[in-house]
C-alpha cells in the first residue's frame, strides 16, 4: 500500500519538515493528543510536521480536511483508532495533502498556518488513548538472556516457541514521554527464600519496547484470524516498560509480574501509523532450524512475507552528573524490530484466539527489543548482565541499574533506500527519588 | 460505624424489601447500573429494595433525595465511587430514609413509587464501573490445593506469606451476571515439552471470587498507607474468574495467566457497600504459629481487629439436563470470606504500595475463596482434585470440570446474630460451545 503520500521527492511548505534530520517529514504524519501549554486549548488532535504541528480541529474546521470527519474533533485517538483503515489512509491523504507545498489545499493552508500550525515546543503532549495494556515477550534473545540468568540449564521454557508470551499490564499508570517516574518501594529478599524487607528498590531499569496501538473492534468471544489481525494495527510508538528488577524477582512467582511494572510505563506521545510505515514492511525473523513452525491461527504467507518492521530502536542515557557537566547523552544499545520473534500481527492474533475482545485504544507491547549482539541488549538487565559487568559512561561514571537523577531516552527510525526515513520523536523518563 | 439504617427493626414501604429471605432488605441497598429492557432508559443508576430497584436520577429529581447529588446522574457508579466515604454515608442515609415505612420522605416516596420504584425483573442490569482490573490470590488454602498438585514437594512458594500475590486482568472482557461465556479456543499441550495444538478448551473451570470496587483516587507514585487504604473500599461484589485450566497450564510460564482468564470475567451487578457491610466486619483469619507477621506496611491494629468481613459464598451448578428435567441447581461449595489469608485493605494497601494509581471503578478480585475442607474449595480444579474426583450430580450426571449447556451461579450472604442477613444477589453464567 506505497503511495504517493511516500514519494520521497515531495516537499511540505513547513520547512522544518524538509530537514533530512528531522523525525517528521511530510512523509511520516503521526498522530498525537496535544493541550497547549497555556491552557487554552486542552486534548485536541494533532500531526506532527517538522517541529510544528497540524491542529486537526482548525485545519478540519477551516475546510482544509475535506468533508467533515467527527473522528477528528475528540480529545483522543480512540475515535479515530477505531475507523477502518481506509478512513486512516484517507484522512492520512488528506493531511498530505494540506501539508504539501505544491497543492491547492497547501496554498490555502500556507495562508491560514497562524491558526493550523503550533510550534511543537509549546505544546504539552497526552498519551494518546487509553484502554487496556497487555505487554508481551516477542524477543527470543532478551527472552533467551534473561533465562540463562535465572534458569542456566533451561534458558527458554517449553511453550516459548510456540506461544506468544505475554501478560496484562496496568493501563492507569501509562504515562506520556517527559513524565519523570518515581524510583517504587516494595518487597525485596536478599535470598529466594525470604524473609523480605520493605524498601527502596536498588535494581530499577527500563525495557526498550514497541508499543502498537490498536484499532477496531472484535466482539467478546470472536476471534481475530490472522488474515484480519493485520488491520487491526492502527501505529506504533515507543515504550519504556520500566522495571523493579528486585521486586520482580521476589513477587513474580506464581502468577508474573506485577508491583515490579506496574508504577509506570512510557510511550512516546506520538502514534506512527500502520500507512506511514508501509514501506518499510519486511519479512519476520527467520527461524533458525528446528524451530517449531507456528501453528496454523499464527501464520499466513502475507504474515510471513511482510509482518515485520524495519525500525530501529535506541536507548540512550544521561545521568544527573552528565547533564551538569554538558555531556550529550550516550547511546547505550540499538535492536532491530525486525529481529523481534513474532509479529504484532501474530501478536494480535493471538490475543484474540481465545475470543478476547481488543479495541481501539488497546495497547500492546512487543516486550523488550534485543538481538543478537550485546549492543543489541534492549535492558540494564541484560547489558550489564545482572549487574555484574556495569556499564562506563563517558564521564567515567559506572551504571549496573539506574541511579536517580538519569534519564533515559528510547529513539527508534525507520529507514530503507529510496524512502525518506521516519522516526518516532523521542521517549523520555527522568527517575526522581522514592516518595 | 453502624448506626440506624442497620437497625434490623427498620421495614420499608417496599413490601417485597421485609421478606425475611430477600437479598435485598432496607438495611442492603447495594447500588446498580440498569438498563430498561424497553430501551427507553440506559445506564442509570439505582439501588435494589426488595425485588424492586430504585431509580436515583428520577428519586434525585423528585426531590426524595435531599440537594441536587450530581454523581448519581451518570450513567456508571464511578462518578459516586470517586465521592469521600463521608459521600457515600450521606446517600445511604438518604436512600434508607426514602425507603423507610415510617418517614416524612418515605410517604412522599409512596406516593410517587410508580415514577421512582421499577420491577428489577424488566432491567437489564450492566458492569457498574470498568477501569482497571486485578486479580490477587488471597486464599491460602486455595494456594495450597493448587501448588499441591503442581508442585506436591513445595505448594506454597516462599513468597505467599509475606507478599499479597496479585496479577493484571483484562478489564475489556468484564461481564455482566446472565453474560453467556463462550467456551475459549487455544494451545494445549499434553505433555510439558510440548508440541501444542490449537482446539477447544477441554478444562473449563470457574472461580468464586469477591470482587472489590475501588473509590477515590491515589495520584500515581504517591502510595496508600493501610490506615487510609481502608477507605478506599467501595463496596463488593461477586466475580467469576472463568479459568481454561488446559491453556493456564501451557501458557502461564513465566509471565502468569493471560488467555486462560481474559475470554471472559463475571461480576454479579449489585455492588454491596461497605457501609452495609459494617456490622459484619470481623477479625481477619488467624495466621498459624510459625507464620511471619504482615510487613508493617500490611497492617495495623484496625485491620488486625476488623479487616475481614463474614460473607459465606457458594458456587451452585446447574447443567443443561438439570434444566431440561427441572432439577434445581445444586450448591457445590461454600466457603468463608474471613478465611482469605490477606485483607481487601491490604490488598489496597499493597497495590498501591510502589506507587500504583488506584482510582474509582478500579475492581480487584479476591482469588478463590477456599476453605479448610473439601465443601469448601471454590473452583472445580480443587473440588475434583485436578479432574480425579469427579462431581456426582444429583441426576446422576458427572462432571469434573464445565460442560456446555452448564450454568454456574455464585451467591453471597453476610450474616450476624441481632442483624438482617444481607445477600448479594447472583453471579450467573451458562457456558456456550465455542465459537
Amino acid at each position: 500500500m506505497i503511495n504517493e503520500t511516500h514519494d520521497p521527492d515531495q516537499e511540505s511548505w513547513v520547512e522544518s519538515a524538509n530537514d533530512p534530520d528531522t523525525d517528521f517529514p511530510l512523509q511520516n504524519l503521526p498522530f498525537g493528543v496535544f493541550d497547549r501549554a497555556n491552557g487554552a486549548v486542552q486534548q485536541r488532535v494533532g500531526v506532527a510536521i517538522g517541529d510544528q504541528v497540524l491542529d486537526l480541529v482548525e485545519a478540519s474546521a477551516q475546510g482544509l480536511l475535506g468533508p467533515h470527519e467527527p473522528a477528528l474533533f475528540s480529545g483522543s485517538l480512540e475515535p479515530i483508532m477505531a475507523q477502518r483503515p481506509t478512513v486512516w489512509r484517507s484522512i492520512r491523504r488528506l493531511v498530505s495533502t494540506a501539508l504539501r507545498r505544491d497543492t491547492d489545499a497547501g496554498r490555502r493552508a500556507i495562508e491560514l498556518r497562524t491558526r493550523v500550525l503550533l510550534p511543537a515546543s509549546e505544546l504539552t503532549m497526552r498519551v494518546p488513548a487509553r484502554r487496556d495494556y497487555t505487554d508481551f515477550y516477542a524477543s527470543v534473545f532478551h527472552a533467551t538472556n534473561v533465562g540463562s540468568m535465572f534458569r542456566p540449564d533451561q534458558p527458554l521454557l517449553p511453550n516459548y516457541k510456540w506461544v506468544p508470551i505475554g501478560y496484562h499490564g496496568r493501563a492507569s499508570s501509562i504515562v506520556v514521554s517527559g513524565t519523570p517516574v518515581h524510583r517504587p518501594r516494595g518487597q525485596i529478599s536478599a535470598t529466594p527464600a525470604g524473609p523480605p524487607t520493605f524498601g527502596v528498590c536498588r535494581r530499577l531499569d527500563y525495557e526498550v519496547e514497541l508499543g502498537a496501538w490498536i484499532g477496531g473492534y472484535n466482539p467478546l468471544g470472536t476471534p481475530e484470524s490472522i488474515a484480519t489481525a493485520r488491520d487491526r494495527l492502527f501505529g506504533l510508538t515507543l515504550l519504556n516498560d520500566w522495571s523493579a528488577r528486585d521486586l520482580q524477582t521476589w513477587e513474580y512467582q506464581p502468577l508474573g509480574p506485577f508491583l515490579a511494572k506496574n508504577f509506570a510505563t512510557s510511550v512516546s506521545p506520538w502514534v506512527v501509523t500502520r500507512e506511514a510505515l508501509a514501506p518499510f514492511r519486511c519479512a519476520p525473523y527467520q527461524r533458525p532450524a528446528g524451530d517449531p513452525s507456528p501453528l496454523p491461527y499464527l501464520t499466513d504467507a502475507v504474515d510471513q512475507e511482510s509482518g515485520a518492521f524495519d525500525i530501529v530502536v535506541e536507548a540512550w542515557l544521561r545521568t544527573a552528573a552528565m547533564r551538569a557537566q554538558g555531556v550529550p547523552p550516550i547511546c547505550v544499545s540499538s535492536a532491530r524490530a525486525r529481529d523481534l520473534y513474532w509479529t504484532f500481527t501474530q501478536l494480535v492474533a493471538h490475543h484474540a484466539s481465545g475470543g478476547c475482545n481488543l479495541g481501539a485504544g488497546d495497547l500492546l507491547g512487543s516486550g523488550t527489543v534485543s538481538g543478537p549482539a550485546r549492543e543489541n541488549r534492549g535492558c540494564l538487565l541484560e547489558l550489564t548482565w545482572r549487574g555484574t559487568e556495569p556499564l562506563v559512561l563517558p564521564n567515567g561514571e559506572q551504571r549496573t541499574f539506574l541511579d536517580d537523577g538519569d534519564e533515559v531516552i528510547l529513539r527508534g527510525r525507520a529507514t530503507r533506500e529510496g524512502f525518506r526515513t521516519i522516526g518516532f520523536g523521542e521517549c523520555t523518563g527522568i527517575v526522581l527519588p522514592s516518595t
